[in-house]
């Protein structure tokens, strides 16, 4: 899954009619720090995500197998709101762990 | 999904025969704020979407799920086109708005 | 879709045998001027694409889903043979377009 | 399958019912030494890997095939646990192997 | 599918039990001249491909079409081994072969 942070969202009226009442949500990634990363994505929201939250993505096929988006034509499901996480092999004690 | 912009058109006469009548279009990525990003690629319409047109793409099997696209061999297609975007978190304001 | 350019041919004796007499073609991927891009990958022709002509490919489980491929190992299809292409929106225009 | 080190775990309250109990862990991509990759993603453990443990990742569709992913809206999904790899073709000994 | 060569062996004696007995090989991404690229992946060989072999890899649902692919948690396969390239249209020609 996709570490990310919901920012906008999209509206559009005129889409594949399987997509009415689904909420759209700008979705930037972020690092485990949760700085902004480059690449951003769009997202159908199945777990009621609010702007400004931690949340993870499934995509793909796996994108359709929330309640919500069950045999629709999107790629990318906000499927989990992020609480926090811990980090437990740091970058600094990389080697070390590796013993 | 994708967000991009309709940009041209390819015409194809030879190719299968389950894509006849399809449209080709060509979409550039953007960013949040519509200006074209490098990438591109070629999605069939399903709703219409015109030149110049910015829209939402679902890519992979996700691609198959318009009344347009179903078992067809390809993967990507257009499911809706943007009347706008709201960005709620801008990136100068991310840090205050993760506390 | 996406859009390349035959370059060769791969051979391959040893194969699943589900993909006898299959053509393993190597596509370049090109920009909307025909250019040559960095990245190829190799793709079964289904509609009888000749070294050096421009093609679309459908990638992944839409790759499977030509009359050729249906049920296949193979996870990139040639599916058509692009004539020509129009680019209605270049970046010179991109601003005035969007007004 | 891509490689990777767990290095830590996510924890979220708010999720598709379906995934309630699943363990979400952080890994980042590693090179054939081990060395840490730029990228990281978020994986569904079905091993039992501890942070720190090398692995392997199923993606996309491939990653709902284990016994405690199956139907679930998740893509990614740690299926190995790594005892060791061999390198039998160094970059040093490229050429020559290639004769 | 990808270009590479075997260039290694995974072991991993934790794993899925559908994935008892496979092989995972090490597969390092190629140019058209076979020169190592920058990326890697891990996939199981269906046709006994060894060390050093130049292959090509089916990739996400794909990956699981091979007898010996099917059902598992596995999202890359070899399913042959090159003999070899024909590149028709190297690029010091791409000019006048779009003529």
């Amino acid at each position: 899954m996709l570490l990310g942070r919901v920012v906008g969202t999209i509206w559009a009226t005129k889409k594949d009619e399987k997509l009415e009442g689904m909420k759209f949500q700008i979705v930037r990634a972020v690092d485990l720090d949760y700085r902004p990363l480059n690449n951003f994505l769009v997202a159908v929201d199945s777990v009621g995500a609010g702007a400004g939250e931690i949340v993870l993505i499934a995509q793909g096929s796996s994108g359709r197998l929330t309640w919500l988006t069950k045999d629709k034509p999107v790629d990318a499901v906000i499927m989990a709101i992020v609480d926090r996480l811990d980090v437990e092999v740091p970058e600094s004690e990389w080697e070390e762990a590796l013993k």
